[in-house]
């Protein structure tokens, strides 16, 4: 999407990669809303990293940026021997597959790219198909975006007031994002709505990122604390849900998301306001066949206890927020079950949870 | 309750009130978890701005602190006539109301304050009235909510998991709590269980000062996001939910609090798990006919795009989290239907909340 950065708006891609210097290069999303930033990994293990520290975070975004990361892992590899580059290329994938547990999308993108390799008979040539094989999985991200919108768009109206939670906007994906692709393709079309945006505490990414990527589209927009979604919801003032998702279960409908989005459905399907979420294929998990059994991130305590943002020097600060001598629970992800969904928002049109299995052709699945 | 303080621990009530500067002395819950302080205000129109600016908050403190500032205001009267006492009063009493829209005990406080001020027949008696009305006002808080503990400490077995919201603590009370009452009398009883804190954004006074209390009195506690209750509900992790209330409707039962606890009972409600508010009868409304008549204060959109707390170097500092562009929506409260609460923790015993009506006497309605 189009990032102002002083004063002029060139286009960008959350994750994108120099084949000259085999690095991936990212949006340091971590500094965002505050400093717009690229930041470039060396090797693969750096690409894990960014993934694991939040660099770059989102479904497709972690997808995009661990095809690379398996691509250019492959592409480093200087020994001589098929068996040594099978090994090299076996260490990379788990490396990767390591950097987050809850998100599908990371695993999905490099069996892509393994599967492509496979093709080739040198080495030489399994390291050429590895990165043509993630530029098609970015590639296809954003045109799956893209036609996500294209469905979405007719949910939201002149004066529809939407919630959404986290950040499933283009900083999530490679592009156009999921969750925020109906809102853009809305805006397209001339209609004029209002978004809130929950904070989505611990990490603040709907404050922070969506808010900020609302800001740089012009759409009108409020970010509001958490705790106040269900409020808005009883006075009548939200008319449409739209989340998007680390992981669909494409046998039962279920949907892993930032924590919070479950909580929401419940609001949501209380208030009955319909509750849709926005995925490409890459996020659905075919083969898991309970929400119980998707992995949820624990991530550090400290996310709970403490803050960060700038302070009126504009200078990045963290500050702990909670009582020292306190503790903090922080699962980062839930699960929200089919029965709260109203539909799913995919590139070939929205569905039923519980028809995705039904579906499974049209939706992806090999 | 005690509070150590530079390893010596000493009794503090949140309120009281140094008759001989005519002084309300307050401990000053801002600088809460990171230091502890106690703050004087000199005059009525200071007392209603630590009550604005959230020096002292919570439902029986502000109480208390409207019925000493309206004392303090009445004993600062200078002038001879009797109708310009009269006047004097009157200002003093509705600059105190204005300071927070939601919380009914300020009311009831100060109402209590003005009818034993009609006894008087002097002007001197009448300023004595007033402050032996207020002190009666903090001492029964007090009592009452030795007596909810009493009550409501059944609901706490050994290994049972409490979630609560915000802080219904001795800090929002002149001591005990309503909503930690429970839990400082299971305590006493040799219980052990655990608490988990919302850190109930956007001021944080879960993180900040329901874990500080816990942690100050030894109770196994964990500070966690407001959007994680639902996944721990979820997973079974909960067992218990009590609360605080600003002002609960004696006619109705429903209960208006901080807000996100609308929220924190429609999950309980989906997972059977029991929901208690604990309140004394200061907190009850009996003239009010429809929770949407009670007013839902709206603060600053600050402290929804910030944050505070302190640095690596100890030093407060606010932080803006928010994209720099965006705004805020910020209700501050919002109201619970009684049919999501399983019952109300009162100093005269448990009820669920359609019977408060019928129990008004012994519910202290005059």
């Amino acid at each position: 999407m189009k990032v102002r950065v002083n004063g002029r708006a060139r286009n960008y891609r959350t994750v994108s990669f120099d084949a000259r210097r085999n690095e991936v290069v990212l949006i340091e999303q971590r500094k965002l809303p505050h400093a717009f930033e690229l930041t470039r990994t060396k090797t693969f293990q750096q690409t894990a990293r960014a993934i694991t520290n939040m660099t770059v975070r989102g479904a497709g975004a972690i997808g995009a940026t661990a095809a690379y990361g398996l691509a250019q892992g492959a592409r480093a590899f200087t020994g001589k021997t098929d068996a040594a580059f099978e090994r090299h290329v076996q260490r990379v994938y788990e490396t990767l597959e390591a950097a987050r547990p809850t998100a599908v999308d990371l695993v999905n993108a490099m069996t892509d790219v393994l599967a492509a390799m496979a093709a080739g008979k040198t080495i030489a040539q399994k390291q050429k198909l590895a990165l043509r094989a993630a530029e098609k999985f970015a590639d296809d991200d954003v045109a799956h975006c893209e036609a996500i919108g294209k469905h979405g768009a007719k949910l939201i109206k002149n004066g529809t007031r939407v919630l959404t939670h986290c950040n499933a906007g283009w900083l999530a994906f490679v592009d156009i994002g999921s969750a925020t692709a109906p809102m853009y393709a809305a805006q397209a079309k001339g209609r004029s709505f209002h978004v809130f945006c929950d904070e989505t505490r611990p990490r603040a990414q709907g404050a922070a990122l969506t808010a900020w990527e609302l800001a740089q589209q012009g759409i009108a927009h409020e970010v509001i604390a958490d705790n106040a979604a269900g409020h808005l919801m009883q006075r009548g003032e939200i008319d449409l849900v739209i989340t998007g998702s680390d992981r669909t279960l494409g046998r039962t409908g279920e949907v892993a998301n930032k924590i919070g989005t479950y909580t929401k459905a419940v609001l949501a399907a209380r208030h009955k306001i319909p509750f849709y979420v926005a995925i490409p294929f890459s996020t659905i998990d075919w083969d898991l066949r309970r929400g119980m059994e998707i992995p949820i991130e624990e991530r550090d305590e400290s996310e709970v206890l403490g803050a960060w943002g700038v302070d009126e020097r504009g200078k990045f600060r963290e500050v702990r927020v909670a009582n020292p001598a306190s503790g903090a629970r922080n699962p980062a992800f839930d699960v929200t079950p089919a029965n709260l969904i109203t539909g799913i928002i995919t590139p070939n049109g929205i569905f039923k949870p519980r028809d995705l299995w039904a579906n499974r052709k049209r939706l992806g699945a090999v």
